[in-house]
C-alpha cells in the first residue's frame, strides 16, 4: 500500500458536482489523497491526512488526466507533404491514406510498436492520461490484428476499425470487403479490441454495410463507436444512436433530427476540432449541441493525414475559439466527457474511488488551457497514483 | 575559445539563399560549427571539422532560433477571467487593459521582473532566441522607466510604448498625455530603449500626436515601431513608412494603398495571429501582402489581455491555417522576418558570422511546425552557442 498526497491545490476541478461548485466540481485550497492508484480522499488542504509522499501543488490547478476517446496511432510514415500542400490549396496526388496503408502494411511490428508508444509519451506528456487507439490502416486480417495487438500494448481502450476506408485491392468490390470486415478480420481482431468502429460516410462505408459489421461486433461483445457526419450529411449520427454506440465521432453536418436521436441517447457526440483546423474544414457547432442537451466529448483524432496533434489543450483551445463552448464545457468534454464516451466511470473526474489520474497544471486555472493556447502548461501528469518524473514542462 | 557542432542535421533551414535551396537555404545532411557564440562553418555532415563539444542531431530538422518582434512582457496580475468572459461572448466590465495597468504600477520590481523573466523562459523553452519586449503598461513617467529597465534586464530588444493607451487620469486632456508621452517620460526611457512603439488607433493615438511622439523618439535615437490598422482602417500604415519605421504591427485592414507604401519600403509588415485567435477577430490577409511583395514578419504579441501565449510555432501553424501563408513563409517569417522587422542581420539566419542561435525539433521537417499544431516539437535550443540543456521536450 503506498499513498500519495497532492496538496496546496489553489483549484482542484474534481468533475464532481457533489464534491465542488458547479458543473466542474471545483474545490479550492484543496488537497487529494491516492492510495494504491485510486482517489483516497478529496478535501481541503488544511486537513489533508497523511502520506508516503507528498506534492506541492503550490497553488497550481489541478484536472483530472485528459480522455482522449478518439486516436489513430498504429501506422508508419507521415504526411507533411500531403499536409503543406493542402495549405497551399494545392491537389495532391500521392495517395492520402492509402499511402499511410502502404507505409503501415510494409512496417515492421517494431516500427510500429515504437511510433505508437512515442505518441502515446507525447500525449501523456500533455496532459493525457486515457486515450483510445484504433486500428485502420493494416485493412488485411493480418495487418488489423497486428494494429491491435500493438494498440493493446499501449492501452487498453482499443478499437477495430477495419471498416476505415476500402483498399484499393477491393475498390471493384466494397461489399465482399465488408463482408471480410465483419467475418474473417473481426473474428481476429475481436480478442484484441474493446470497441468496433466504422467510417459512415460517402467514399466509405454506407449505412447497410456499417450496419452489418457493428452488429456482428456487438454480438461478439464488442462495444460501438461510429465516424459520423463528418464531411457531409449521412445516416452515421442516427446509426449510432440505434445501435446504442457508445459515440458518434465528428459531427460536422447534424440535422435537427440528429440532434434530437444524440439528446434523447446515451451516445456521446465526440468533437475533434483538430481535424477541422488541420483540414480548413468548417466546425462542427458544439454550441448547438450543448444547447440541444447532447453530450460532447473533445478528443485529438490523432493521424498522420488530417489531425496529427496529441495535444488535448490545443483542442480545448480550439473549441473555445471555433466552436462556441465555454472554457468550462472543454474542459468537461476533455475529460468527463471523454470518460463517458469510452462508458468509463474510474476516470474523467477526482471522487473517492476513481483512478488517480490527474494533471497538475503550471498555472493558476483551466482557463489558462484556452487563454494561453499553444503554450505547455503541464507541470506535472500522475497517473494511477504514479508521478511520471516530469517536471518543469510550463 | 570554445567550439560546437551541431552534426548530423537531416534537414536545415538556414534562411540564406547562396548557402542552401529555396528561400529557406535547405541543406539535407548538414552540419553546423559554432564558435565563441558565432556560426564559423555550415556543410556537409561527412565533412564537418573538429569542436570542444559534438551534439548529434540524429537526423532531426535544424533551424535558426525564432525571432518574437512584438511582445509585452512587462506586466503583473493575467486576464484569465476577460478572456473567458469574451469567449463567452458576454461584455467584461472589469477595466480591460486599465486593469493590468493598475496591476503592473502596483506590482514590486521583484514581481515584475519574474514574471518578465518566467515569460521569456517560456518563450526561449518554445524556440524563441531573440524577443523584443515593450513597456506600455506603467503609463507615468517612472511606471514606463522601470518597466523598460526590467525589460532591459531580459532582452536588448526593449520598446518604449508609453504610447499604449491613454491612461485614465488622462482621459480629459489626451493631447496632455501625448505630450507627457514625448517629452519627460521619452526622456527617462530613452536611455533603456532601442526602439518607440505608439498605438495609432481610434481610441489610442491619431496621426498627429503618433507622429510627434515618433519624431521626439527618432530624434533621441531610437528606432521606431507602430501598432498599425488593427482593429480599423486607419493612418497607422502610412505613417510607419513615412517615418521610416522597421515594422507596422497588426495591419489587418490595409487598403491597396497601405500596400504599395509598405511593398515600396523598408517597414515590414508583422502579423500577430494570436491576438486574432483570441480576440475571436478577423485574421490579417497575409497572402495578399505576400503578394504584393510585402515583408512579413510573424510575432506573438505575447500580453495578459489579448494574446497570452509566447508560443511561435503556434503562431506559424496559424499563419498557415489562417492567413494564407505556406509553411515556408510561415516559417521564414518567423525567424528570418522577424530579424528583418528588428533590422538585425545578426540573427534569424544560419551562415557564418551570425549568432549561433538554433533550434534543434523532435521532427524531421519544419513543415511539423504547422502539421503538428500544439504539440511541443522543440528537442533543444542553444544560444549564442550555448546549449540550455533541454532535452525531451517532445
Amino acid at each position: 500500500m503506498t499513498s500519495l498526497l497532492i496538496d496546496r491545490i489553489g483549484l482542484l476541478v474534481t468533475n464532481d458536482p457533489w464534491t465542488g461548485a458547479g458543473p466542474l466540481g471545483i474545490l479550492r485550497n484543496a488537497a487529494v489523497l491516492a492510495e494504491n492508484g485510486r482517489i483516497a480522499w478529496v478535501g481541503p488542504s488544511g486537513e489533508a491526512p497523511e502520506a508516503d509522499e507528498r506534492v506541492d501543488a503550490d497553488g497550481a490547478c489541478v484536472l483530472p488526466g485528459f480522455v482522449d476517446s478518439h486516436s489513430h496511432l498504429v501506422f508508419a510514415g507521415d504526411r507533411a507533404a500531403e499536409f503543406a500542400a493542402r495549405m497551399r490549396g494545392e491537389e495532391y496526388s500521392a495517395g492520402g491514406i492509402a499511402s499511410t496503408v502502404a507505409a503501415t502494411r510494409s512496417a515492421s511490428d517494431v516500427v510500429l510498436t515504437a511510433n505508437a508508444e512515442r505518441l502515446v509519451a507525447e500525449a501523456r506528456a500533455s496532459g493525457t492520461t486515457t486515450i483510445e487507439v484504433k486500428s485502420g490502416y493494416g485493412l488485411t486480417v493480418e495487418d488489423e490484428e497486428r494494429s491491435l495487438r500493438i494498440a493493446a500494448s499501449v492501452t487498453r481502450e482499443t478499437t477495430f476499425l477495419g471498416a476505415h476506408v476500402v483498399p484499393a485491392e477491393y475498390r471493384d468490390d466494397p461489399d465482399e470487403y465488408a463482408k471480410l470486415v465483419a467475418g474473417p478480420m473481426l473474428d481476429a481482431c475481436a480478442p484484441h479490441a474493446r470497441w468496433a468502429d466504422v467510417f459512415v460516410e460517402r467514399g466509405a462505408f454506407d449505412a447497410d454495410a456499417a450496419e452489418a459489421i457493428l452488429r456482428a461486433a456487438a454480438a461478439r461483445g464488442l462495444g460501438l463507436r461510429v465516424h459520423a457526419n463528418q464531411l457531409g450529411p449521412g445516416p452515421g449520427v442516427q446509426l449510432a444512436v440505434e445501435l446504442g454506440a457508445a459515440s458518434a465521432d465528428h459531427c460536422t453536418y447534424v440535422s435537427a433530427r440528429d440532434l434530437t436521436a444524440l439528446s434523447s441517447s446515451e451516445t456521446v457526440a465526440t468533437l475533434l476540432p483538430a481535424a477541422e483546423f488541420s483540414t480548413r474544414a468548417p466546425y462542427p457547432d458544439a454550441r448547438r449541441m450543448l444547447d440541444a442537451g447532447v453530450t460532447v466529448a473533445l478528443a485529438s483524432d490523432c493521424n498522420p493525414g488530417s489531425s496529427y496533434t496529441t495535444n488535448m489543450p490545443f483542442c480545448i483551445a480550439l473549441a473555445v475559439r471555433e466552436m462556441g463552448m465555454t472554457c468550462e464545457e472543454a474542459v468537461w468534454a476533455a475529460t468527463a466527457g471523454g470518460a463517458r464516451a469510452l462508458r468509463r466511470s474510474d476516470v474523467g473526474w477526482l471522487t473517492k474511488g476513481s483512478k488517480a489520474d490527474l494533471t497538475i497544471l503550471a498555472a493558476p486555472s483551466y482557463l489558462h488551457l484556452a487563454y494561453r493556447p499553444g503554450t505547455p502548461l503541464i507541470r506535472e501528469v500522475i497517473s494511477g497514483g504514479e508521478r511520471d518524473g516530469r517536471r518543469g514542462a510550463e
